[in-house]
């Protein structure tokens, strides 16, 4: 039993979604978005997956924030990704906050929210819900599945688990699986959220408050994470916030200010429990130990998919050393790879940003795999 | 009045301690240590400048931790420094909470605890108390000022303030002033400790309550930067803690266990109103802008110092450029430095570590300096 209602994919009891864990969900809701049309021959597909803290809409009004979607640059008419030529899909993952089955939703069991009763999740999981949601829209195969940062993971996720339902997959800024440091900044956010005497051991909504200071901390020190050592002192320097020092605890400079509006912001906008359950996923996402250590094991059966792979000079939060390690196993998997490395000094949000050699990389290789596939261009 | 009792030095309400915000320290005292003896000459006298959460326990037990002094490789019998050669002074700085006057000392006006009524301080108020220190042990000049991270930022600030008190000055992981990454890190770590609501507007040691939680948040996240990727990866990778995934919130990786550690021994031995003002003054140090802008100017009267610059490929907390900013101003102040970037994939944290190209280049150093001071080898 599936059914739509205004971007809500609701699946009956009859349809759970299995995780990687041993649970299930049952009643799973995936909130979504389309942008174009799908195509006579359903060949122009084009599913965008978020990064943590981002969302479905990916070229929509945020619902909260009342800002623009995330990927301008990317996604819009005449952009690489277009709705008037390509089916554009994009869902909030599971575990989210924007209205897909997360640890905010009500647990059937006990008619509260879940808060920690619901079960740790993976990328494999997101991606797995993905399928069914493209698959409930009539796409067999998807033209592309694109992504970066978190994104990203689900488009390599994507290629291990389903590769005949890809054509081709764009993966930006990402990582075939988490590192030491990118485990350790993750803790640091979780464990600011749970020091936050209003986390309620994960209650807190059932309780009527919200930990806001420790996921404000949370999200101040991963903001640090995805800008460059350069484009912080370029953008911000030492510059004070008024003429000379307050000798106190102030917002001084204007890079202490920008963080704390950051996090203050964020809590508007962004759930803690969700925040836990998807750092938790990213960190447990190591897809060669999936496949018995090995990352071209992984990719064996996707040797079809047209890939490409983007990393940014300045992103020492996925560094290009890890973008390499994905290409070097697609080669071995006699996949066909295409690799860039853009020079930008904007850190890990350089795929966000306005970043020409992206955008062209993107088109162009969209364009390539359009005529392949068969598209007007 | 200046009277010394068993490590600390107590200066009477007759000699204040100014300081760069326009207020003063009266009753000023100053935990120190000192390692060996102050030769007929006067001559052999080093200084020694702590990191942000170190102390006077360089070569001595730590009386909290019962660990052995933080500096074994530079300082002890046979290594660079050596209590049989030179008279080694070490010092808590002011703002610390070792036992020199800092937020957590009685403030005279109120008969509690300082908390926020202490006044910010500064790098160059450390070492103005550092030089009345050193005065009222019979030093008039110094052989070596030496430290690393916040330590090489007094050295530096030594050159720039009392030049004609030092000999040579060896700055090892540091840098001139504080970056906007630098900045933003100690504005997170700040943020979560004034977030836990056990630090009560500063005022926790007097309501008997300690804010340990946002402490060890804080130290979590700055434990981060200590490390490069590499070392945190080498260290620890992807390892668990336990055969298989928890699927919950518990340290799975082992780096998740060992920042919890870090966090958790951090708070035992350190006060969080010190970590408040220490980082800031960090933050506020920036020698150039208090040159005009010129760190060459700030040099100016140094020009008769021997330099040791050192600094560490993989630091990307105080990276090599900023040694070499360092180093330029002294080449274009006329100053003798030599300077080395140390191959180490271990991070900020290597100048604390077994590095034996630091140590031969510090002892090297030092050697050459002591012949020219005429210093018994």
């Amino acid at each position: 039993m599936v059914g739509t209602d205004g971007g809500l994919m609701r699946f009956g009891p009859d349809r759970p979604l299995r995780l990687d864990s041993g649970a299930s969900l049952s009643n799973l809701e995936i909130a979504y978005r389309t942008y174009g049309e799908l195509n006579a021959d359903r060949s122009n597909a084009v599913l965008i997956c978020h990064a943590l803290t981002l969302d479905q809409h990916v070229a929509s009004t945020h619902p909260i924030t009342g800002k623009p979607g995330w990927w301008p640059h990317v996604v819009g008419p005449g952009k690489p990704i277009d709705p008037e030529r390509h089916f554009i899909i994009s869902s909030n993952v599971v575990g989210g906050c924007m209205g897909t089955t997360g640890p905010s939703s009500t647990d059937p069991l006990t008619g509260k929210p879940y808060g920690l009763a619901f079960p740790v999740i993976t990328i494999a999981d997101m991606v797995r819900a993905q399928a069914m949601l493209v698959e409930a829209l009539g796409v067999e195969t998807l033209f592309a599945v694109v992504g970066g940062s978190m994104g990203g993971m689900q488009v390599l996720q994507w290629a291990a688990d389903y590769p005949e339902r890809l054509f081709s997959a764009v993966c930006i800024a990402s990582a075939a699986r988490h590192s030491a440091q990118n485990i350790a900044f993750h803790e640091v956010g979780r464990q600011a959220i749970m020091a936050d005497p209003d986390w309620r051991g994960g209650d807190y909504a059932h309780q009527g408050v919200r930990p806001e200071k420790g996921l404000a901390v949370s999200r101040m020190a991963a903001h640090i994470t995805y800008l460059s050592e350069a484009a912080l002192q370029r953008k911000f320097g030492r510059e004070l916030q008024r003429d000379g020092l307050s000798w106190g605890f102030d917002a001084d400079f204007q890079v202490e200010s920008y963080l704390r509006h950051q996090g203050a912001t964020f809590v508007d906008r962004f759930d803690a429990n969700s925040y836990l359950y998807i750092t938790r996923a990213m960190d447990y996402f190591d897809l060669a130990a999936a496949h018995g250590g090995s990352l071209a094991k992984a990719f064996a059966r996707a040797s079809q998919v047209r890939f490409c792979i983007l990393s940014f000079t300045s992103d020492w939060l996925y560094p290009t050393t890890e973008s390499r390690a994905v290409v070097k196993a697609l080669n071995a998997a006699t996949a066909r790879a295409s690799f860039v490395e853009i020079e930008s000094d904007k850190g890990h949000d350089a795929f966000l940003l306005d970043e020409p050699v992206m955008v062209r990389a993107i088109g162009g290789f969209l364009d390539a795999a359009g005529q392949a596939r068969g598209l007007a261009a």
